[in-house]
C-alpha cells in the first residue's frame, strides 16, 4: 500500500529571495508501513525559520549548517503523529518533535532506524500548545534565553536593550525576558502593528516601525537618547552600523542573526562603516549559533527549556508567544518569503495537517 | 630670567593627514624659574602614537581620548628632565615620565603644584634604555601585553594569531608575547624591509608586506591556511573585513586600533560587508582603550609592566624592542605623518635633547 505525499523540493538554488521555482510541491508516493525498525510519521506543523535561507546555498560553501540536498525535500524542526510504528518505544498515535531539525517538509515522512535519534516522543503537554514546541519551548527560545541571559549576561536592572526583529519568533522572547530582569525594552519592527504589540502586548517600553522611520540615527537618539547597553541583534546591516556608534561606552551586542543580508549576495551586502567604534566604546560583540549548544552543552539545553516551561506554565497570560501559522504546504514558500522580508506576525510555523 | 621656547602648536583641525599648517612648530619664552611648588622641566624624548590623531579633532565630539585644546601646544607621554625644582620629591637633574601623558611638546614644561601627581620620577634605569619607558615599558607595552594577556587570553599553544601593524611599538610585543606563548605567528606589514624585520629579527613564522600583496583574502589564504585563532588589530578597515570571513570557527579579534581609517572623514570609511562572519563563525570582538586600566586598575598596570620590565631585563637579545627616532622637535610633524602611513620602523620617538 502507498500513499500519496507531497513534498516541498530545493530544486535551485536562489540568488534573492526563495520563490516556488526554488521550492516547489512535488508529489509522490510513499509506502504506507514503517521501515524496518522506524517509523512512518505524519507531519502536522513545521517551523519556518531564517537560518533555513542559509542552507539554500551552493554545498561548496561551508557555514554552520548543512546545505540543503538539491533535489531533496527540504528540512527543520517539526512536528509529526506517528502512524506505523516499527520502533521500540514509539508507538502510534504518539507524537514526535525534532529536536535537530530533521523533519522532513513532506506530508509523510519515513524514518529509518538509524534515523530514530533525531526524534523524541512529546509524552506530557499538560495545555502547552503543541506548536511551543516548535516554538518558544524549541530552537527559537533556547537561542533568545542563551544568548540573552548566559551570553549575553549579566543582565542589569536599569540597562537598556534594543532587540531588532523584536515581533520575531526570537524577538519578543527577548524582550519580555529583558523586562523580567528589570530591563529598558525597545524594539525595531517592520510595521505599526507590531509596534503596538511589542509595546502594549509584550511591555516593551518603546519600538519603532523601521519602514517608516528609516533613518536609523535618528531612531535611536529618539527612542534611546541614552545608547543602548545591549543589542541583540537579529536584523544586521544598517541598524548594526548605528548601534555600533550609538552604543554606551562598554556597550555589548549579541550577534544572532542578519536577516537584513541573506538574500544578498556578498558584493551586494551592506558596508558598515563605524566599527572603529568597537574600540573606541570598548564594545563586545558575540556571535553565535544555537546548534552548537543543541549538539554539544545538553545540560544547558535542558535547564533552559525547563526555565522556559517554567514561563510558559506559570502564567499564560504573563509571558506571551504570537504565532503566525499558515495553513497547508501548498503555502509553505509564500509563507517563507513573508518570514525573510518581515511580513509575519509571530513565530511562522506552517500547519500540514491536524 | 627667560628661556627660549619651542612648541608644537595645535593651530588647525586637519580633515586627512595633519602637516605642519596644522601643527607649527611656535617660538615663545618661557621663565627658566619653577612656579610656586613646581618644576621646570627639559624634555628630552616624547613618544608619538596613532591615538594623538583622534585628539586633533572638533572638541564637541566625544570619545575616549581628550581633545587637543586649540592654539595650545599638544602632548603625550614623554621624558624629562627637571632643571629647576621647587618641589619635595623632586631635585635638579631627576629624570621624570608622565604615565599620563602630559608632556607637552615643547622644548621647555612649566609643571604647576597641582599637575605634580601627573609626574613621576625615574629613579633606578638599571641598564634600561631611557627611551623603553615611553615605549615597551609605557603605554604600548601596557596596550599590548594587557590586550593579549588579560583581555584576548587564555592563549594556547598551537594557535595562530594575525597582528596587524606587526612592526609598530605594540605590533613587536605583540608578536613576541605570542611567540612566548606557543602560538604560530603572522604578521601584515607596510614593507619588505618590515617583513624581514618581523621574521628575521623577531622570530614571526611569517609576514606579507600589505602594500604589495595588496588582496588581503589572498595573503591570509597563503600565509594562514588554517585561518585566524586570534586577530590583534591595529589597523581595521580592510584588512579588518577580510579576516572576519578567514577566521577560525569561535575566533577572537581584539579590537586595538583602526590606524587606516582615522585620515578619513566618517563618510569616507572602508564598509565591511564580513559581519555576517560574526555570528556565523561565532566570533568574539571585544574593544578596549589603554587609558581605563591606566587610570582605573592601577594595580593592573603594576603588574603588567613588572612582567614585561622583567622579560626586558632577562635577555635583551631575546626580546628585542625596536625604536625609530626621529632627531629634533623641528622633524616632529613629518615624523607623526610618518607613524601615520606607516613610514617608521618600529616605536615612534622624537628626540628633543640629550
Amino acid at each position: 500500500m502507498t500513499l500519496q505525499n507531497k513534498s516541498i523540493v530545493f530544486s535551485q538554488i536562489p540568488k534573492g529571495l526563495p520563490t516556488e521555482e526554488h521550492l516547489p510541491l512535488v508529489s509522490s508516493e510513499i509506502s504506507s508501513e514503517a521501515p524496518k525498525g522506524g517509523l512512518l510519521l505524519q507531519t502536522l506543523y513545521v517551523s519556518l525559520d531564517p537560518y533555513m535561507r542559509g542552507c539554500m546555498r551552493d554545498p561548496s560553501i561551508k557555514t554552520y549548517s548543512e546545505p540543503y540536498p538539491l533535489g531533496k525535500p527540504i528540512n527543520n524542526f517539526g512536528i509529526s503523529r506517528v502512524i506505523d510504528s516499527k520502533a521500540s518505544g514509539f508507538k502510534k498515535s504518539d507524537l514526535v518533535i525534532s529536536p535537530y531539525g530533521k523533519t522532513v517538509f513532506s506530508l509523510y515522512q519515513s524514518v529509518s532506524a538509524d534515523e530514530l535519534p533525531f526524534f523524541t516522543p512529546v509524552s506530557d503537554t499538560e495545555g502547552i500548545p503543541l506548536t511551543y514546541y516548535i516554538g518558544i519551548l524549541g530552537m527559537p527560545g533556547l537561542t533568545a534565553y542563551h544568548a540573552l541571559i548566559n551570553i549575553g549576561g549579566p543582565l542589569k536592572s536599569g540597562e537598556t536593550i534594543l532587540v531588532s526583529a523584536a515581533a520575531g519568533a526570537v524577538g519578543q522572547i527577548v524582550g519580555q525576558l529583558a523586562k523580567l530582569h528589570g530591563l529598558r525594552v525597545v524594539g525595531s519592527v517592520g510595521s505599526d502593528e507590531k509596534v503596538k504589540f511589542v509595546t502594549e502586548e509584550l511591555g516593551f517600553d518603546a519600538a519603532w516601525n523601521y519602514n517608516k522611520e528609516t533613518d536609523y540615527y535618528a531612531a535611536i537618539d529618539k527612542y534611546i537618547p541614552e545608547g543602548t547597553d545591549i543589542f541583540y541583534d537579529n536584523v544586521g546591516g544598517p541598524l548594526l552600523d548605528a548601534v555600533l556608534l550609538k552604543s554606551k561606552v562598554h556597550g555589548r551586542i549579541i550577534a544572532c542573526g542578519a536577516i537584513s543580508q541573506y538574500n544578498l549576495q556578498p558584493e551586494e551586502r551592506y558596508g558598515c562603516k563605524n566599527l572603529i567604534e568597537i574600540f573606541q566604546r570598548r564594545l563586545t560583540i558575540k556571535g553565535f549559533v544555537i546548534l552548537d549548544t543543541i549538539v554539544g552543552d545538553p545540560e544547558t539545553v535542558k535547564e533552559v527549556i525547563g526555565s522556559l516551561t517554567k514561563l510558559v506554565k506559570k502564567d499564560a497570560d504573563a509571558f506571551l508567544f504570537k504565532e503566525d501559522v499558515t495553513d497547508g504546504i501548498e503555502n509553505l514558500t509564500t509563507a517563507f518569503q513573508g518570514l525573510l522580508t518581515g511580513k509575519n506576525q509571530g513565530k511562522s510555523i506552517v500547519k500540514f495537517a491536524d
